[in-house]
C-alpha cells in the first residue's frame, strides 16, 4: 500500500520554541510495541526541538538539509548537517536548534530499551 | 554523539540490478532486537531493489527524492515520489525500482514482528 506521510504543524516541540511539521511515516500502533515515534521533522527557522529526556527509550536523529546545533546529553553543542547522525544512549536527555534562516530537515525514530 | 552516516556500496541490493549507496544511521546492534536495518538509500538510475519476502518483519519505505515504481504483496506497480510511504503487513513481499535517470532516494526501516 502507498500513501502519504501524515502531516502533524507541532507549536514548541518538545518543549522547544517555534514550529515543526512533523510528517509520520507510520504509526505508533504499526510500530508494533518496538517504538512510538518515526517521522521525518522540518525545523522552521529560528525553532527547536527543546532539551528532553528519554526514559526507557532513544532517538537517534538524522539530518537530511539545513544547518542545526544538537545539545547532547552532557550539554555540549555540536554544529550539525547533512549526513549526520545525533545518538543518545536510553534514558539521556537531547535537544536541537535552528538558529538559521532555512529549515532544517531531520529523521526521527523512537524506539524502547533492548527486547527481554 | 554526533557522527557521520556509514556509506556502503551494494551491488543488486536484495537481488535487484544496478546499484545503491547504503548510509546506515544506526547498526543492527544498536537496534537491540527491535529490527536489523536503518538506513537512508540512494538507489541509481536504472537501478532495482529486488522484490524480496520479509518473515517475521515488515520494511516500510519513506521516498525522500527522485521517481520510483513500488511494486506491492500482489504485484501491482505503483509510481511513487517525494512524501510516499510504501507499506508492507508483516510476511509481505515487495520491491522498488528506479527507472529514471535521477537518484531515487528513501527511507528503509525494517523491523520486527510484534513484540510479545
Amino acid at each position: 500500500m502507498v500513501r502519504k506521510e501524515k502531516a502533524v504543524i507541532v507549536d514548541g516541540l518538545a518543549g522547544g520554541k517555534g514550529q515543526a511539521e512533523v510528517y509520520h511515516v507510520v504509526s505508533e500502533e504499526e510500530m508494533m510495541g518496538h517504538g512510538r515515534l518515526y517521522a521525518r521533522v522540518v525545523l522552521k527557522p529560528n525553532s527547536s526541538v527543546g532539551y528532553h529526556q528519554h526514559v526507557g527509550e532513544t532517538e537517534p536523529y538524522l539530518i537530511l538539509k539545513g544547518k542545526g546545533t544538537f545539545i547532547d546529553n552532557d550539554g555540549s553543542r555540536t554544529e550539525v548537517g547533512p549526513g549526520d547522525v545525533c545518538i543518545i544512549d536510553v534514558g539521556h536527555s537531547h535537544g536541537l536548534e535552528n538558529n538559521s534562516d532555512e529549515d532544517l530537515e531531520f529523521m526521527a525514530l523512537v524506539y524502547m530499551d533492548e527486547v527481554k
